[in-house]
């Protein structure tokens, strides 16, 4: 072992690597309680992910990689980072930053594992970047006073840095060309409710959390200059997967002339998916939607439930792409080459 | 007191009048616990309207009526009465079944208080009446193997008879006509989530709980053939107040060409509202938004809520009124003389 890499520590809102060991805060305890999670082995951050204790589609790819360069650091070979990759890549399907992440690293893998050090180091701080180049382009984008509206958490407990659509929403406040933001609280598992309102509020930023149902209603009464919303994974054609209820609310801005924008990094565009279709859609728990984060249950025992993750937005109800290269119609998506296998 | 109203007896799922005493299926406690509270005065029963233990545009009129009735066995003098009714119908301003009824009484209301018993029992058993006969007009917009979606609470939980939009579904049922039903959880109070469940597993009808979010997915996939939800006002020109989330669902249902339909009795008209601009729309305290039924809770503490209990959805996004008296669309309803002063 390379006595340098011991000394690599990196540090963001909701991940921590230092001296070799992976921290996670718990983001399903937020934001009642800030407890850090010590992550020992692949399969600690493995149900990690799949339990939302890290969530947000740049993080949990980067949280897959801290759990790669500390399990080199237990002394895995070549073959055992190939299964962890691949056993990381499984706990979710639909957001497609985890698996291009992982392989990043196996296509740069050699016999001296050192690399993915290397590699991770690059990733974590590459996405802190991102996030800064994405502001910068929506900025541009955000009218002066404007009022806005934003679903699940895209902040910086989505990345490491300040966040896709969350990051615009950040730097244009800073800028002062926010006067309020709409948060919705994003049922099932509330992570504009509980995410989202807390990074607000840590920002100072002037807000009101909604329940999802009252997003057209808030449209209707001329609330909204535009809609942001990140995305898990964007085809070639444009079309994006991203939290349930985001189609929704694309449905709903069409509607009302409000323009939609998504905000994402190269790293959540797939030239191998060609339209929404081809994308997987995760279908998680019955009790997620018969209740509240386990702590409650409503519904009748008997009733069935459909709980999709994710769903598909058509890449037409999409006004603009705003993404860490600039800002794309999804016509000139398609032919930006950024989508080229 | 007439002896001969002593032995009015009136029962329903939701309501109870037995021996001049007034009975409240708890819906808060529903479908976990099934509560029956005694209801003893008027504040009483504006207490338990206010917090949603009676609800349902229809059920909270005739519990209006019940307390009236209960309180005239008491010795409530004309006076007292008429300042009851006030009391009552300022419980809850956006719904006009309760004002509707109140009126109804105050108007035939004589120095023999009596005819408060007369006119209750009317009130009572005409609420069922105009629930079948709305289940009987909606069957015929009801395909063959339909799937539908449903929103709130609109069944025998929201009126004295088998409900409005619910009531239709569970006639069409009855007939063979439905394949399945999509009910929507209905944030923040969750009725769809609590009582229409409840009342579609006790119908043993097949059904999916979806979350609000979830449904312009469901739709996107071709899996609903109409939308039917009930009404708490009707205005002059069609628009419609209801739960919040209606005006969400009839966009939603619009950009898929997917039949939305709303189902109301005469006593949801409101002749003395133009358009859905008049209808105040009551506005909600900020926990039911930051957690769910006052059992738990997850935004922060400084984050601010808009929770607006209703919303308008606008005349032209409405296909057809169901109503007791027939179908009707939102032009022919204007010409109807239904809502003439």
């Amino acid at each position: 072992m390379d006595e340098c890499h011991m000394q690599i520590n990196l540090h963001s809102l909701a991940l921590s690597y230092r001296d070799g060991q992976v921290w996670v805060l718990d983001q399903q305890a937020l934001p009642l309680e800030e407890i850090w999670l010590q992550c020992h082995t692949i399969d600690d951050m493995c149900a990690m992910i799949k339990a939302l204790k890290v969530r947000g589609a740049p993080l949990i790819g980067i949280a897959a990689v801290l759990a790669l360069m500390q399990y080199v650091k237990q002394g895995a070979t070549v073959a055992e980072i190939k299964a962890a990759a691949a056993k990381l890549v499984a706990t979710r399907p639909t957001a497609v930053n985890l698996k291009n992440y992982m392989d990043t690293i196996l296509q740069q893998l050699t016999d001296d594992t050192n690399v993915v050090f290397t590699i991770g180091q690059e990733l974590f701080l590459e996405d802190v970047q991102l996030c800064e180049n994405m502001a910068n382009h929506g900025l541009a984008l955000i009218p002066p006073h404007a009022k806005l509206m934003t679903y699940c958490n895209t902040g910086s407990l989505a990345t490491t840095g300040i966040g896709t659509a969350l990051g615009v929403i950040k730097h244009a406040y800073r800028h002062q060309k926010v006067q309020h933001v709409y948060a919705c609280e994003t049922r099932p598992l509330l992570q504009g409710g509980r995410l989202t309102a807390w990074e607000l509020v840590k920002a100072d930023i002037p807000h009101t959390l909604i329940c999802d149902n009252m997003a057209a209603m808030v449209m209707q009464q001329g609330k909204i200059d535009a809609v942001l919303v990140g995305a898990d994974r964007i085809g070639k054609n444009g079309d994006v997967a991203n939290k349930i209820g985001t189609y929704s609310l694309a449905v709903l801005a069409r509607h009302h002339q409000i323009p939609f924008y998504v905000v994402a990094p190269y790293t959540t565009l797939d030239a191998q998916c060609r339209t929404g279709k081809d994308i997987e859609i995760e279908l998680r728990h019955a009790d997620e939607v018969k209740g509240a984060l386990g702590k409650i249950s409503w519904a009748p025992l008997q009733t069935q439930v459909y709980n999709p993750a994710f769903d598909i937005t058509p890449a037409e109800l999409v006004t603009a792409y705003i993404l860490d290269v600039g800002i794309f119609s999804h016509t000139n998506l398609a032919e930006s080459g950024l989508l080229t296998c």
